[in-house]
């Protein structure tokens, strides 16, 4: 079929995204979760890529993700707010607007070469009409708009529906059970089903896919299904952490024996870092400093494989510093696509990383809302504002950084250091203890 | 050959111990080392048994291989001392003694079934005549009595002599150049080729041997060689880290290609955790809390891989609650050797671990000097006293807790809690982070 007009030299592979929600680096036995509880996320690792610096775009659900789908820093997409504490950005329940219809999303793009694409999961980027995942370019979808705090009690905590495609059809809590009590859901276990059998309804029509894999088993409060609840050695949080593993090897093990494992490049990675403040609760950044919603590596570097057989060589490990950004880039330099040339793209092509093992010379920015608190360059991290929290939220009792105090870096003010920056070496300082000057 | 009395059910195997010097459990890419530059111990664990919860039996040098060496805590075998600092044992220059002669050493016990036994690398178990490793039933020694702490100005800091056997060859930083400035030192290449060596000529002569492979090239001043400095993403530290790890996979290598890996059973450990009181000249304890000289789980957690191709399954890992002293039981039993039986022995022989991945029951006892400072039983750790350093030592800037303070846990006083000792589950805050009472 040669002459059929196929380009074989440039076949546009199914592209399959895992995103955890609030999983941190050091949950992985591959990144040295002492409990060594993911075989098949580290067995994924020796068959792919290993990324141990790989990073958000923004250390809080909605602008990570939003930056992810946009391959844009979120004060590009406009997809943040600084209104909350400690200059985060999310989406509350009171936000009525989403990801501005200006920017083009991934599935958008990827639509231009036939691709069929589904979020599994959580949204999260506009939870009202007009700004939900099929008005955005995703073709189907079942998931939830929002996080699942709750439950629902029709007074101050708006309700989290779950939609199949358009359809709005239950709720968290009563019709998609989380029992509060003893953590028991059968959520995951849904999103697994959902993404197998889109995964198989593509695989049989041939047609090039998209699966935004996106549970939320991770974000507290913490879910497993009743064969995972008390199994791990971590507690509720391992056993949510189980219940992934064995759904992410679930997936490989299908695209293997559906036949088309060669055909499709999968990346896993989390949204932000660990929640710390969620205590034993919550997961583990392993050496890195503090947590989610702060600037510091626990809050921004993320656990990250690619895996590819026969184009991503197996077993390696790659010191380029990624970005979600580069899932944007790199998914539609994949699809065979010219990247939008009207704006300005903050993602890589990851092609020359993933296929030769590259290290592409690029910065990493962390930011906090719209204000860049940090820069890394090559080894070297230069904070321009260090914080925390509040000492008003310190004191009752909301901790980013538990049992970690590093004086004039943790600090519960916002502090400026922009004319003499706090540098670090990341190399020999991954926790960022000892500032350089 | 079964007519001859030989017991082939039982091999006796050639035994190899690869005790790394303050190296942490984090410094392996295995256990979550960012930089991932031990290939060769990731390949070990891959091929062989990993210990995520393996333990030294003191977070010092000395009494560390005085343990490992007898099987027997510090308490017992009276290879302590508490006038130190912290309550801390180690070996001072001034120490005229050594091991007691009426503890038996592992070389003594295997010599009794043939095997020939060399020490390479530090012994730190009396530095004087009448206590150094011929005198204590290895047959063979090439290094140094002491740790490098240096150099020599003749007239406070004494001399660090290196042994080849029973003679004296030279001295550290003299006739064994470690240049302070740069860091550069041959000694981990001369020890990696008297390793080489002995096995070459055991294998050549079909005798059984046992090795004890001790480099100290992690120890402050930390260093390594021309082919290394430079190399690692880590500075000095890591340099001398994928020094070791190269010789490691030197090792293993030789044994494959002499055709003995089969008949070698392997053990790579440390011999207490990172010296986070060096700062970025120190390891890392991962996501553990404090180091060296302490009884937090970054003090005596230790990196721990067990290697025997064809005898223990490849690509396992154990839940074992492990110890440097079940090194001695299980070598004596891997020998075929009977324990002795007129003292108490607390290894464990750890062969139902080995072959079949049991777990056996047991406590992890955290001593400093002769303190019972903690025990962990099953994923709980309860302290009965707690430790960091004195505010005396704290205030001078020597710190064992850098970055970290958890509030109650790492005083700078000796605090009981023997009436309600502090407890942790470890499986869910392995950093001892969050007290269940
Ligand atoms: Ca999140
Ligand atoms: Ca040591």
């Amino acid at each position: 079929s040669v002459w059929t007009g196929d380009d074989f030299s440039a076949p546009t592979p199914n592209i399959i995204i895992m995103l955890m929600d609030d999983m941190g680096w050091g949950d992985l036995g591959v990144f040295g979760q002492p409990s060594k509880e993911t075989p098949n996320l580290d067995r994924m690792a020796a068959e792919g890529m290993l990324f141990p610096n790989f990073y958000t775009a923004n250390p809080l659900c909605s602008p990570s993700r939003a930056s992810l789908l946009t391959g844009r820093l979120p004060v590009r997409n406009g997809f943040y707010t600084t209104n909350a504490h400690a200059r985060n950005a999310y989406t509350p329940q009171e936000v009525v607007g989403g990801i501005p219809q200006e920017e083009i999303l991934l599935p958008e793009m990827l639509k231009k070469k036939g691709y069929i694409s589904k979020i599994v999961g959580k949204w999260h980027l506009g939870h009202r009409p007009g700004h939900l995942p099929l008005e955005n370019g995703f073709d189907e979808w079942f998931g939830a708009p929002n996080c699942h705090f709750g439950p629902y009690n029709g007074i101050t905590t708006p309700n989290i529906p779950v939609y199949n495609n358009s359809e709005m059809v239950g709720r968290y809590y009563e019709d998609f059970q989380i029992d509060r009590k003893t953590g028991e859901s059968n959520l995951t276990q849904l999103y697994l089903q959902e993404g197998l059998g889109f995964i198989f309804t593509q695989a049989l029509a041939h047609r090039p896919f998209f699966l935004y894999w996106a549970p939320d088993a991770t974000h507290a409060p913490v879910y497993a299904s009743k064969n995972f609840l008390g199994k791990s050695q971590r507690g509720r949080y391992g056993d949510a952490v189980m219940e992934l593993d064995y759904s992410v090897g679930q997936i490989l093990d299908w695209l293997n024996l559906l036949g088309i494992a060669k055909n499709t490049f999968v990346f896993f990675t989390s949204d932000n870092g660990a929640a710390l403040m969620s205590g034993i609760m919550g997961g583990s950044n392993g050496p890195f400093l503090c947590g989610k919603e702060t600037t510091f590596e626990g809050g921004m570097r993320e656990p990250a494989i690619a895996w590819w057989p026969g184009h991503i060589p197996a077993g390696t490990v790659s010191r380029q510093l990624g970005s979600v950004m580069d899932l944007f880039t790199t998914s539609i330099a994949l699809a065979g696509l010219v990247a939008p040339d009207d704006r300005v793209l903050d993602g890589l092509d990851l092609r020359p990383v993933l296929f030769n093992n590259s290290v592409i010379d690029r910065p990493i920015f962390y930011y906090r809302g719209n204000e860049m608190m940090a820069v890394r360059v090559g080894p070297y991290k230069a904070h321009y504002w260090t914080w925390s929290n509040s000492w008003e939220e310190f004191n009752k009792g909301i901790n980013f950084c538990p049992g970690e105090e590093v004086a004039g870096i943790t600090t519960h003010t916002q502090e400026e250091h922009t004319l003499q920056p706090l540098i670090f070496h990341l190399g020999r300082d991954p926790g960022e203890k000892y500032p350089i000057r």
